[in-house]
């Protein structure tokens, strides 16, 4: 594709400055420290790989309104044009140069199908996929291969689950959503009532709600409460090898990092950033907009957009300054027997 | 159901008061802040939803033996019991209201069995399974969609392995068990010698033991070791996602909650419950009924009934003061400096 | 096996001191406290198992060279030989005593191959598995049952994918690579823009290459980054629930402990080992051969044979200087209020 072809696909592009002496022919993209003649690339206002400018062989360039950096893209000869958001630019970019591969609708010889369940149109169903009693499958659903739905699982239009992965009763996904390969949706929670026979399982009877445009990432497991529901709000994207608890509810457009797991009852708002393996402690409530970083781990509240680290989880700029005076503990100690032996001699 | 239907369900219900004005008839179960008629709700001592009670649309109701609050109930006109042990009832009126749905005996036609196999009578065997050569499969046990048993795995009665679920060699469960969708048991414990030439796999022969009545979580994974037996103990429970190393050997009625990690060699004593995240390093060592809060990270030796939290876990009481100390080390720091200056002034 | 017959199999056996005064025959092999007539064990030097010696019923032991322990298992009629490195020697008994079983060439009949797929001779294709168009399956590689391999996949000789693994479009596997049950390589990265529309998928269009000899745990996640690869060193190997995020490179001979997460572009060294649940930041720099202790979180750069730990991580001498100062921030908290109490008095 040439450049000024791909212009076209890129949002905003119009009204920009751009620099076209020769129009590159596009045979894919890459960061700018390794793309190859042929390839686009992108900066960032305040991105790392500026000074790989120098060096880069890249083809064509999707550039911030940066005068000197379009200076010098043209003075080494790199078609460029200008973006309010060249990140969002790239996305669009790649998505025109690798368009994804949609699976042709069909049911592939292999797949089980329940008679019961109700099928729309053009929607892929995979080798090995197995769909239970009384499930809804909307139009332009895809199933990839030995994917599972037991019995009454209900995915609205545009859906997509990967292979390998299970969705148990009671799951109901809206549209757009995504499950990645071996997460599982649905499952029972853990909940189990002490006796002096042991544990005894709480059935799990609830739902498990996705609204629509949730992504779930590979291996993750969204557990199914007791009564009621667990409900992941729309446009919420969960990456790889998270935990959901049962009866956890979180607002819309959060984002949950990798190793992320968060305990039954908790009730996040919307916009939520958890950084990877955070923990969040049963029935903890977080405000809207509120961002955890890595490994933090949260009890009680978190008010709307507090930053918070550490483990119990305080605002992030005390944590910060504690944490710098734990690395000076073993002196401050010294200190203080100084001075309290002084005190006492 | 009509609520006196359900009250002969409900063990220690016949001696306990209780109202019943009406007999409603009950379509389900929900938490008291959001039942709505119909439906079926209970509270314990000191339960947080003690204020919705107020203005629950719930038509009956599990309630303490607290008389002030079965007397708020029968002023609203809700039909109640008391219970000793109101979640224990809960747990049993869900299953009497949610009967849990048990596949019918049979064997897909898509599943693969060895010859070998040996199969017992009422077991369901879903589409896709995939049985290895010298397994034996008790009766009544449910193979979900997808599970995989290689060769030499040993099944006891009445267990269920869920969808797409996976079993290797050696892999040997008591009656009762559950494995749950996309969990590993029997996998090869992560062995490996140090030499010139890099990490040589030492071999995994052992076994992974499941003592009755143990349930494995979504995703989760057991090893098996280099020589002897991996052991869980009858009636413990794990959560999703968590990891259990080589040669680890649990007590009896243990609950690990979600993404704990256990390495090599560790022992549990009976009824240790770890929260979720937390770490065992190889070869710890944890008593009887000590309990691990969430994310704490144990080294050496835990003594029985022992509270442990942070990392490397310490006494509860001491870390909650520790922790709270911690936050202030800024200030603490300051005071020290300004006492150290007047010190040498 | 006849002990005798054993030591041919053992590396660097003949020129060492041995003790055969029986020739036992061999069944198995057990741990040194556990261990039966009839069955093989080993010691290594400073070996907690030291004490067992004592009572061990082992029909023969590997041993270091140490004349007190020979001569010890000498008086107890246990045979034994001298090795300079037992554990591997271990490792190579084990081998000899419980042969792999290497499932035969095959291509079981329910497995579905698209006709592109290119398969080599000798390679096993277990039942339910699935392979994507424009695969490449190299000589004697081993595709267990439920397998899934999406299009554009690629394995060198004698790769090993263990059961409901899934590999994504774009992954390249080297020789000898094992991965093992219900991992995934090669999923989407976890790449969003956040736009005034909420999170907007970045594509992920790049590949992830296992070097030769890679294993990948059961359940462990392999990402592919957006552009360009993820990359993992050669005869690096992977325990069990690890997250790789995108764009990750790691050196040669990493070990990657369970529950390891590590964020999107961070670079490990060669020879890398990372404890169990150890954080990796985005874009972090490990350098060679260092070592992070288990829960460990790692930002920023970490120079070639450092020893961190905690969260932040920082040098481990010092780190376990300020746990123990931690411990005793009570006190500290104490005498700090007296002294300045009395300054102030």
């Amino acid at each position: 594709m040439h450049f000024s072809e791909l212009l076209s696909r890129l949002s905003g592009a119009a009204e920009q400055p751009r620099f076209l002496a020769q129009d590159p022919q596009l045979e894919g993209a890459a960061a700018l420290d390794q793309a190859q003649a042929g390839q686009l690339s992108f900066l960032e206002p305040g991105n790392a790989l500026l000074q790989a400018l120098e060096s880069s062989n890249a083809s064509a360039l999707l550039l911030p309104n940066d005068a000197a950096v379009q200076a010098q893209a043209s003075a080494r000869g790199i078609a460029w044009v200008a973006l309010a958001n060249p990140r969002l630019g790239f996305a669009e970019a790649l998505e025109a140069l690798y368009p994804a591969k949609r699976p042709a609708p069909a049911r592939h010889s292999t797949a089980v199908l329940d008679p019961s369940a109700v099928v729309g149109e053009g929607v892929f169903i995979g080798p090995h996929v197995v769909v239970g009693a009384d499930c809804q499958i909307a139009d332009h659903c895809q199933l990839h291969a030995g994917a599972v739905l037991y019995e009454d699982v209900q995915l609205a239009a545009h859906c997509t689950v990967h292979a390998n992965a299970v969705l148990h009763p009671g799951s109901r996904l809206g549209e757009g959503c995504v499950v990645h390969s071996n997460a599982v949706i649905g499952s029972e929670g853990f909940g189990f009532v002490p006796t002096a026979q042991g544990w005894r399982k709480m059935p799990q009877t609830g739902l498990v709600v996705l609204e629509p445009q949730v992504e779930v990432g590979c291996g993750s497991t969204i557990d199914r409460p007791s009564v009621g529901e667990t409900r992941i709000g729309a446009g919420t994207k969960i990456d790889n090898l998270v935990q959901i608890g049962h009866g956890v509810i979180t607002g819309k457009g959060c984002a949950l990092a990798a190793q992320v797991g968060i305990a039954g009852g908790a009730r996040l708002g919307d916009g939520v950033i958890l950084a990877g393996q955070v923990g969040v402690a049963n029935r903890a409530v977080i405000g809207d907009r509120a961002i955890a970083s890595s490994k933090s781990g949260i009890h009680g509240e978190i008010a709307a957009g507090e930053v918070v680290s550490g483990y119990p989880a305080i605002p992030n700029r005390l944590w910060l300054r504690c944490s710098a005076a734990f690395n000076k503990l073993p002196e401050m100690a010294r200190t203080l027997r100084k001075l309290n032996a002084a005190d006492q001699g």
